[in-house]
């Protein structure tokens, strides 16, 4: 069977299925957004994010940005953990054909997102290629196995809540695609574009949460908020409602979707491309967990519930949970 | 200036100029085989390596042989700094178009090269491409910074060794590119070719040198002998010269440079492709390092010694220090 026949959902069971393991890999593969590997008392959280130019990088979009958001990818991954990062390194795909100066555009960067997120930028691999190619690797710790933010730690009656508003970044994406700059107002343009091209990780919240060591489930949404809730119910063993009217989209988004999409703002979720974070947590915990959100600087916004019944709810309606698939675009 | 125009080796320090770094990184991008990061006295090693099936995957290899390949060569990087492995991800860009089954192969591949070599398979990425991409990033330990085999720790007076015979796996690549397998013996083509599809990383006998604490080089070969001595002769500020009556050439390669290239041996070290380890240790450290590593299985042959003057040579001949470079052959 072809891989476009199956989709991203289809290949990676069969990609993940009885591979070799170690007493101290305390998360497998497949399961979260990063493996775990117990060391000295600690878990060494490690991710890998490839990203290549014609999936993921629209013609508009500059060099320094593909960099940016490919260093992102990867820490965001660590904070979807609660990890503090230490170190990425980014290997290279590149045609022989491009300028020195692009190549050298793409690595600033990547360090500039290093940088603003105190991560290592520790070195890498380059290699010629048919097609622009980055892929990042970053290592990161956290200093419990409780500290861990997993997907399976969901439960019926946890609070479901996110970092930030949603739906921005799926604007600029759209704009950029489509090369619809000139339809919006400059400023609000600029706003939509920079959510999608220049998006920071919520490491500071991560590490904040990991630190209540409070079975705390959290991913990051840049599959969709669906998608996101689809995996931490699916792997937990629930279902999640979201109750539309807490979810946070800014003003702009919601005009963004009025007047240039025709369609409510529910359709931006589906493009993902937020780096925020989704959370499930105990009743109990909510106050303290604001509490450590709000001293990082951050906010906790509850937008739903964790179910029993095995489904994600938008209110009282089914969603799809599909999210995005690149192999079924051919 | 175009890549073509500069060559991998002009490209690598334009990006690894003024990386963001922190203070708990013992070795920085583009020094070594890998980075090292100090956490809780021990030495976490990381690396990333990257392929194309244009650049590294002649037709005639099977999916689990690249599958191999792409994890052997960051296990190889583990071992070329005396670390011991722990985890590896696997990246994979996928054209829509393949079959299951054949990417299926490949990760069969990669699993099989971990257990092998000891190293947890705990996950890594799909994403959609033009071309079939793996990357590879593993982590490792070493004890302590004494421990890993920099690149920087060569001195004039120093042995220069190697792990085992040079040369197979370039005769191998050499048979599968340009299918004469029919030309050659069975059993000797089939032996040459697993030398190339095949290799095995020197892991156990990298920890048992970095067990010695002393200040030994080390790098793998994949990129031929003499570029990996101008490596270590370039970080350390020194030169190598190498006896070419001491390179370790089996039968088999000697008689193949003969009859199929109509060329000295020599010319299949610019191929590279060897995962054995190139070492300079200390005169007096010789003896208990040979103990070390035959009591790991393996064997230390001399080929020659660091020298003060800062170039290398074959003999007293000045040698082409280039290594293969895949961007300067459009």
């Amino acid at each position: 069977m072809k891989l476009f026949e199956l989709g991203e959902k289809g290949i990676v069971p069969v990609l993940t299925r009885n591979l070799y393991s170690r007493g101290f890999i305390t998360l497998p593969a497949g399961v979260d957004d990063a493996a775990a590997i117990r060391h000295l008392g600690e878990e060494i959280v490690f991710t890998s994010d490839i990203m290549f130019a014609s999936t993921h990088f629209p013609e508009a979009m500059k060099p320094e940005e593909m960099g940016w958001k490919a260093a992102v990818a990867n820490v965001s991954d660590l904070a979807g953990m609660g990890a503090q990062p230490l170190a990425l390194l980014a290997a290279f795909g590149l045609p022989a054909s491009l300028e020195l100066d692009f190549v050298a555009a793409i690595s600033k960067g990547i360090n500039e997102a290093c940088k603003a997120h105190e991560c290592a930028f520790a070195g890498g691999d380059t290699k010629k290629a048919a097609e622009l190619t980055i892929c990042g690797s970053a290592i990161g710790v956290c200093r419990s196995e409780a500290g861990l933010l997993k997907r399976a730690n969901a439960r019926p009656g946890d609070i479901v809540c996110v970092t930030g508003n949603l739906g921005d970044a799926a604007c600029g994406a759209h704009i950029l695609l489509k090369r619809m700059r000139s339809r919006i107002p400059p400023e609000t343009a600029s706003r939509l574009v920079r959510a999608f091209t220049y998006p920071r990780a919520r490491v500071k919240l991560g590490m904040a949460l990991s630190s209540l060591g409070a079975h705390i489930a959290g991913m990051d949404i840049t599959d969709g908020l669906f998608y996101s809730c689809n995996e931490i119910a699916s792997v937990s063993g629930c279902g999640i409602r979201i109750r539309e009217k807490l979810i946070p989209f800014t003003e702009d988004a919601r005009q963004f979707a009025r007047e240039q999409l025709n369609a409510s703002p529910i359709r931006l979720l589906e493009w993902g491309e937020d780096y925020e974070l989704l959370l499930t947590l105990r009743r109990k915990d909510f106050p303290r967990a604001q509490k450590a959100v709000q001293a990082a600087g951050g906010r906790l916004i509850r937008i739903g519930e964790v179910i029993k019944e095995k489904t994600v709810y938008l209110d009282d309606e089914k969603v799809d949970t599909k999210g995005y698939d690149a192999f079924l675009k051919m």
